[in-house]
Parts: C-alpha cells; sequence; structure tokens
C-alpha cells in the first residue's frame, strides 16, 4: 500500500490564464484528491460580438467532482471569482476565502439563482487548510485589492506555491506588508514548484506604494481648494478610496459616492472593518447641494469610460444628480485597460470640452497591483523553487517571465511554459509535462451560457459587416410556378430610400434566378436558394463591393 | 470700390480634424476666393461596423466650387490627402503639393475611375504660389514622412500660417531641419492667425530626431550577428526605411521588402531620389533562400497588427516566402496607433509563442512625427501670432494647446477652439466666430460613399449584438387564412440545433400571434407584423436576455 501511494503524482493544470489576461483556474490533482485555486471571468474581445463574459471550460472539473475537495479563492477580482456565479450551477464543492473575498462573492451569487446553498468558510491570512491529501497556508501579499492572498500548498510530494496576484508594498495604506518571512520559510524548506503571476513582469523596478497615489492626492486637494473635486477609480480598490476619504477629510470635504458598485464595496467593506470614515464624513449624493461645491469630494466609478457609469453620465449630462462643469476638478485614479483606451479618450475629450480640469496618468494619481520585474525577482530569491510554471499572462508575458527565471539562474528545463488544459505531472524528483485536458472558453451571453459558440459568432460578424438581405418567394409546388414574391427585405445594406434602383435590381435578379431554376426542372428547394443566393452575391459585389448575407426564403403552398 | 474690398472678411474654417483624429480639412475664403488645405481621411472607430474609412462632409465646398481657387497639401500622410479619390469625383480644382506627396496621390489615384483628368503642380519647399486672393509659400518642416511643409498663407487682411503636422528635427536623415528662419521672419512681420497642429502638446519635452532611432537599430544589429532581422514600420516613413537599409549595409546584410505598400513607396521614394540604397544590397523576397538569414533584413508592413499585412502572415505562418521562427528578431518600430494596442499585441503573443525575439516600445525604435510642448511653445515664441486657432487633435488636445497657448502670454481672448464647420471672420484687428457651414463625416464602405449612414449602422449593431429571427409566411388575403408556414430561420442568435425546443417555441407563439390578429378580425399587414414582433421579443427576452432582430414576411397569395 506505501509503494503505491509513493508512485502517485501530482498533476497540476491551468484551466484559463495562460496566454490570455483573465478566466484564472488552477487545478492540482492528486490520487483520488483534487483543489482548484481560483474560478474567474474574462471578458470578451471585439470579435465575441454581443457576448458578455468568458468563463473557462470546466468539464474536467464537471467529470471529476466526486474527487473535487475545495476552491481556493485568493482575492475577490472578476479574474478570479467571477465565473464562480456560472460555474456552481453544475458544481458545488466548498469555498474557501478570506473575509472580504467572500464578502464580495456573496453579493454576486445574491443576483443568481442557484440550485443549491454554497458552502462558504472564511479563512485569515495564516489560516492553514486540510483538503484531503492537501493543506493549503493562505499568505498575505498586496494587492489593489484588500485581503489579499497567495497560497502555499503541502501536497505529498511537496510544495507548490501559488502567488495569486501580488505586488510588494513596504508602506501599505491599511494592513500589512506581503509576507515576505513566511514565504522565505517555505523556500528555506524547499519548494517543489511555483506558480508565479506574470502581469507587469515586462517593466523593470517595483511598482510604487499605494501611498504615492495619497502625495498625488494630497498636493491636488492642497491645490484646487476651490473646485469641486471628482475622483474615479475601480470600486474594488478599498484602499484607494480610503485615500480619498482621507485626504477630503484633511481638507473639510464631505464625501459623496455614486455608481452601483462603488456604493456595494464602501457598503460591505466599512461594515466588514476594512475602511475607516471618520465621523459625518460621508453624505447622500442627494444631499450635495447643501454644501457648497468647493467642500465636496465625489468618489465614482466609471474609470474605464463605460457607457452606463457614473461618471459617463456626469460627463453627458445623463445624472440624477451631478453634471460636470468648469468648476469640477475629475481625478482618473486608474489606467485604462486594454482594449478600454477609446472609451476613456471619448469621457476625458468631453470633460475638456466642458472646461472640466482633468488629472489623469501623467499625474501619478494610480499606481499597478502587480510586482514589476524586480519584486518578482525577490519572490523567485527568496522561493527558490525546484520547477516553475509561469501564469496569468499572454505569451509574451509569459516568455518574459521565463527569461526572468533563467536570469536568476533556473534551468531552463525546470521552467515550463504552459498551454491552458496542458498537465504537469510531477513527484519528489522530477517534472513532466503529460498531456492535457479539455480546456477552453465558454461564452456568457445574456442567460444563455456556452449557446454561442463559433457559428453564431461567424454570423453576427458578416451581419455586422455587411448586414442583410431577405428574399422570399412563395412557389406552388404542384404547377410549379411563382405565386407571391420574390419580396425583397434588407436591414443594414443601404439606406434602401435612398437606393431603390439597386433594391428593384436585385428583385429582378432574384426572380429571373427563381425562373431558370424552375425552367430547367430543378426541383430541389437548396438548389433554388443556392442560385439565387450565388446571382444576388455577384451582382452586389460588382455594384457595391459588400457581401451582406443572403437570406432566401421559399414558401411551398 | 477700394472701400468695398477692405470690408471684406477673411473666413477660415475647419471642414475636419478638430474635436478627431484625422479627415484634415482648413477652408480660407476671401470674396470670390476660395483655398483648401490638405484633405485627409479618418479611420472608422469601432461603432462603425463595416465602415472602410471616413471622410469629410464637402458640400460647403460643392456648393462653392466656382471660387475654389485650389487644394494645398502640406504632406502625403492618409489622414492630409486620404479623401482625395473621393472628394475628386465631384470637384475638380489644381492641386498643388511637394514631389514626393504628389507621387504618393498619383499612386492612390491611379487605382480609382475618375471622371476627369486631375491638375496637379509640383512645389517645392520655398515656392510661393498664387491663387486669387492668396498667395501660399511652402515652408519646410520635419515629420514622419519626407518632403513635408507648413503652409504660410498671405491674404489680404494678414498672414495666416497653417502648421501642418511637424516636428523640430535638428539632426534629420536626410533633407533639413525645419525652416524656423522663415518662420521666424513672418513671425517678425506679423502673423494675423496660427493654425497650429496639437497631437503631441500634452507631452512635455521635445520629440526625440529621427536618428536616434538609428542608434537603437546600430546596437540591435550589432549584437545580433546571428539572427534574421525583421523589422516592422509605416511605409511612408521614407527616412526610418532609410535608416533600416543603412544599418543593414553598414552589417552586411541583404534587405529584403515585403507588404504592397512597402513596395509602393520604396519604389517611388527611390525613383524620386528620396531614398539612396547601396549597390546590390537589396534584392527580391523571393531570393532570401540564396543567403544565410542572417545575412538578411527584411523590411515589412504590419506594424499596426493588420490582419492581413505581411507581418502577420509571416507570424501566423500564412506567407509565402517567410515564416518566423526562433531563429528571428522582430522589431516594430512604431507605436501603436489608439484603437490597434489588442491586434500588435496578438501578433507579438504569437511571435513570442514561437520564440521570436521582439523589440518594441522599450527598445526606442521608434520616435513619434510630432512635435511635444516644448517644440510647439518655440514655434509660438517664433510666430508670436495676433489670433491663434488649434487645430489637428480631439478635445483634450486643442484645450492643452489652449493653455499652453495662455502661458505663452496670449490674450485667451485671442484663442478660438472650433468645432468643425465653425466660421471665424478675420479682419486687420479682429476675429470673430461667425456661424457655421455644413459639416460632418460620409462613411466610405465598398463603392459605397456616403449610402451608409445611421439607419444602416443602428442595424448593423443591432445584428451584430443578437443576431436576427426571420418569420415568414403566407396568407391568402381573401379567405383569411394561413397558407404556409410561419417558418423561422434564425442567423447569429443561438445555435439552432442545440436549441430546437426554443425554436419550436418560437414557430408556435408566431402561429398564435397570427392566428389571433387575423381572428381578431385585423387586415393590416403592418399590424400583424407588429403583434408577431412585439410577442416574440417579450418571449425571447424573458428566455434569454437578448434581443435579436425580429423580421416577420407576410406573403399574400
Amino acid at each position: 500500500m506505501a509503494k503505491k501511494a509513493n508512485n502517485t503524482k501530482l498533476r497540476v493544470m491551468m484551466l484559463g490564464g495562460l496566454n490570455e489576461i483573465g478566466k484564472n483556474l488552477c487545478v492540482l490533482e492528486y490520487g483520488d484528491d483534487m483543489i482548484v485555486v481560483d474560478c474567474g471571468l474574462a471578458f470578451p474581445d471585439e470579435e465575441m460580438l454581443g457576448v458578455d463574459l468568458v468563463i473557462p471550460d470546466i468539464s474536467y472539473l464537471e467529470k471529476n467532482v466526486d474527487k473535487l475537495r475545495g476552491i481556493l479563492l485568493t482575492h475577490g477580482h472578476e479574474d478570479h471569482i467571477g465565473a464562480l456565479p456560472y460555474v456552481l450551477r453544475t458544481i458545488n464543492p466548498p469555498i474557501y476565502g478570506t473575509r472580504l473575498t467572500l464578502g464580495i462573492l456573496e453579493n454576486k451569487l445574491a443576483e443568481q439563482r442557484l440550485p443549491h446553498k454554497v458552502k462558504m468558510t472564511t479563512v485569515s491570512a495564516g489560516d492553514t487548510v486540510k483538503l484531503g491529501a492537501f493543506s493549503a497556508e493562505f499568505i498575505r501579499v498586496n494587492h489593489s485589492i484588500a485581503d489579499a492572498c497567495c497560497i502555499a500548498i503541502t501536497t505529498p510530494v511537496g510544495v507548490v506555491l501559488h502567488t495569486g496576484d501580488f505586488k510588494i508594498d513596504v508602506s501599505p495604506i491599511e494592513g500589512e506588508m506581503m509576507d515576505l518571512t513566511r514565504i522565505g520559510e517555505y523556500g528555506r524548506r524547499g519548494v517543489l514548484l511555483l506558480m508565479c503571476e506574470s502581469t507587469n513582469v515586462g517593466r523593470g523596478g517595483h511598482t510604487p506604494s499605494e501611498r504615492k497615489v495619497g502625495a498625488s492626492l494630497d498636493s491636488i486637494f492642497m491645490n484646487n481648494v476651490d473646485k469641486r473635486i471628482i475622483v474615479a477609480t475601480f470600486s474594488s480598490n478599498v484602499h484607494r478610496v480610503q485615500q480619498i476619504i482621507n485626504y477630503s477629510a484633511k481638507y473639510g470635504r464631505k464625501v459623496a459616492i455614486t455608481g452601483r458598485s462603488m456604493l456595494n464595496v464602501v457598503g460591505a467593506a466599512t461594515r466588514l472593518g476594512y475602511m475607516t470614515v471618520p465621523d459625518n464624513c460621508l453624505i447622500d449624493i442627494s444631499e450635495i447641494g447643501r454644501y457648497p461645491a468647493n467642500k465636496i469630494t465625489i468618489v465614482t466609478t466609471g474609470s474605464q469610460g463605460e457607457p452606463m457609469s457614473a461618471l459617463y453620465r456626469m460627463a453627458f449630462s445623463d445624472h440624477n444628480q451631478v453634471e460636470l462643469t468648469s468648476g469640477d476638478l475629475v481625478v482618473l485614479s486608474s489606467h485604462a485597460i486594454p482594449g478600454n483606451e477609446k472609451l476613456v479618450g471619448k469621457i476625458i475629450n468631453e470633460m475638456y470640452r466642458r472646461g472640466v480640469n482633468v488629472y489623469h496618468e501623467e499625474a501619478e494619481v494610480h499606481v499597478s497591483g502587480h510586482a514589476c520585474a524586480e519584486e518578482i525577482k525577490l519572490l523567485h530569491a527568496l522561493v527558490k523553487p525546484k520547477y516553475f510554471m509561469p501564469i496569468h499572462g499572454e505569451y509574451s508575458h509569459l516568455m518574459q517571465h521565463k527569461e526572468l527565471a533563467e536570469y536568476m539562474g533556473m534551468n531552463p528545463n525546470h521552467i515550463f511554459v504552459c498551454d491552458i488544459g496542458q498537465v504537469l505531472e510531477l513527484d519528489k524528483n522530477s517534472c513532466k509535462r503529460a498531456g492535457t485536458v479539455p480546456a477552453g472558453r465558454v461564452l456568457v451571453d445574456g442567460y444563455g451560457v456556452g449557446d454561442v459558440g463559433n457559428i453564431v459568432l461567424r454570423d453576427r460578424r458578416h451581419l455586422a459587416q455587411d448586414g442583410l438581405i431577405v428574399v422570399v418567394a412563395t412557389v406552388d409546388a404542384e404547377t410549379r410556378t411563382i405565386m407571391s414574391g420574390p419580396d425583397i427585405i434588407s436591414r443594414g445594406f443601404v439606406y434602401v430610400r435612398e437606393a431603390e434602383d439597386l433594391m428593384e435590381q436585385v428583385r429582378t435578379i432574384a426572380r429571373d434566378s427563381l425562373t431558370e431554376t424552375i425552367d430547367a426542372g430543378v426541383i430541389e428547394w437548396t438548389q433554388m436558394k443556392q442560385n439565387i443566393k450565388d446571382d444576388l452575391s455577384k451582382y452586389l459585389y460588382s455594384k457595391t463591393k459588400r457581401k451582406p448575407m443572403i437570406l432566401p426564403v421559399i414558401m411551398n403552398v
């Protein structure tokens, strides 16, 4: 028996979070036990028209649901917990996370109607959870959300350290610095596999402390005592919001919160003790009229330019309580996520047009939540892992992280840049690639999870590009005569009222095509439709250089 | 008579290039004379689905075609000349530009079938062109394309200086530094109105010299003698391509050019003498197999990640002659234009996946073609204009440029941040806003110019978001019975094979709706269709939270 157990290998794989940003999901498997670290969503790219969000394919978890001992969460960002409301429809393992992480998750789950109660266990940094063959210790890290952890997982073959997302903030706003000592202790005893995030590995130096933002805010508040100040930031960045409140209080301003997610998070964070608000500082947004404008700070969502956000509505005169004017100063305490640059630019331009004073990137009003190269090097130096898998990043990040690890002295053969679904098999003295498990993306559109796939997307792209033309005719199948039509309906192709000649020509070609096919003795509807399609496509491309989708419908009476 | 002439005002307006990037077009009007500076295109934003490009609304020029004395071009970039192939379909004024500018324009016009011959006159920096009441001097500037000029236009009420796009390069690769002396002479004599570009006004300091890129290239070539080197850049940046050739020659490499526009421009630039290629240095891309890989440089298009470009095809194994491998080094000598970040990221990731060595932004292999704040200040200091209109930029740029002008001591009331179509009326001692002329955007899609407007775009967005459902039925109008159908066809909504129940339900609801409407004695087809639409929309939203376009078609036999 003992011998058999010794032959068991540890299997490690990512079902999301490699060669992509988001939908992070890591699986560890040993014998009959399996655990998962994080279960996040990703945002759709421009090609995924109409898609709301993307989650990992978890069919491998569903298949092994009997082995699944639990899901461990490193922190409460969407790309680490956001798939749970969908994933928990089909599986229901116990979930472990810190207080704020589970608080945010509870808010999200409350919006769903899950078929069962979710089992959640709150842990604190320093706690260890025993799950089958695994024992997982949560260790404090710094990040752009409070209560974030990395996880050291002791397995029968050795320790796996999963960093989650982290930075090393030697002067955090509240709470403690990342527990480098504890990580160092693991390193001294020996870490088999390090799985380390890669977001900022391409940036040299260190990520500045959150406190640096405070200094910038202080000087902006000090130099603009005559202005109303509006600060937009990520609602989950509790420490950032705390700083905005602190400097508002220092300069005698009342703070009003707006934006649904900002209200949610400030509420939860205050209730759970992650935020301290001075007495009488917070007011309701409806009360701002009672104070002079220059005694008000408004904290809002919308720093990514989201068209329905509070900041957007303030800028475009669509917010109930606030309209931005030349007496206002707006701080965008954020960095545009790739893909959002144009949305952010749109709001900024509108604010400039209104004479609003805008502070953004160059004003140092934001710092990243992710470690830069020197911090990552320090982590590698403390952990000194035997094997290493860079995670959380696109290929460019993963490959740069590989280079960094080699620079730190690692054997290149001990570094594994993987794809999602690819399995690493480890024992005490070896690590090798061992096949794949199903992995991929599942698209969420409205209530539908997975019912939008490549064919639907291909059609949406076709329709988006050149619109469509529907050709409808009624044919008497027995006498083989056209009873009605063909009628032509078009949408998204040309402005029909100014293209009457073209549309008339389309009708003529469709009728000729149909008559010809019938006269030639063809009886298959499919062939009739294909001929109409071919004739119209050719004509329209020659006339307009466009390729609308052509949908022939032939009714049989 | 003389008195009447003295009352005539100069009218200045932009028909494009304010609160937007691109489609630059400036109009100057005095009595019966009108001239235009530049006539550019803009690229569509993400909302303009299927649109190829955007040009200015030139109905004001068409209306005043008898007054139009000519179009002056500052340089050969798309955002300054790209609308001409379309605009010249309806108007045909003489065109003035430098040799390279007109050379590029000729290439573009050759692809069009214009109804008339275009009158082009080549000018050199230093030349003055007399056009009715105007006299326009072309003055050398530096920019990311050779042979660029600003234009000093002497009018009866004073001088208007239009900068085009510029930077001040004290060590240009070929040709001369921007002619600050000539600009200073105009300034000393008095400039009535300065129209100055604003692209980089938000960046402090100076834009580095093009020569800086050479230094970076030199060190990359020197340190990578074992690699094949591929450099992607903008084809119009003749000086950049020249430097790549120079350093290739220095390190004993042959240079192969690929990408249609790159071949065009290198051909034109060599022919016109803007580029000097050492003997035996250029080879055809089909010949690269004859040399060791590390003796080859490939110059290519695709630095913006364009999916059909040569670089894209090289990265995704779709190029006839070149496939990128781990023996390659790729330099992206460019900056991602806002909106293209994700496309560029996609290529970079694929290259990293293949083990290609990638040099991009951090390697200082690109410099901007636009002046930064300190250069713009120097221009203001030399010109000392009486009035000032910031041009070429979004609101944020124009407003920051206004701030800069105030910092330089200008009277805020003498600075005019305008919208397109807004007219400034000037005489020797005054400048004021004087109404508007028609201005806007015209969308080009395939051969169609202006036939895609808001309704078509709205439909495309709707179709892109949730797809469509077509409901077809044949009804006998006399007996008021359903002869056939309703049939349901859907595209881009759900994957029909896995949603049979839903589609069957849709058919039932459509039939019930139609029957009910007929039974209720309704005879208008419009009402029948509306009822089907309403019933289906309600049902589908409740089931899927999606709103596909619903197209009911009722055939009458």
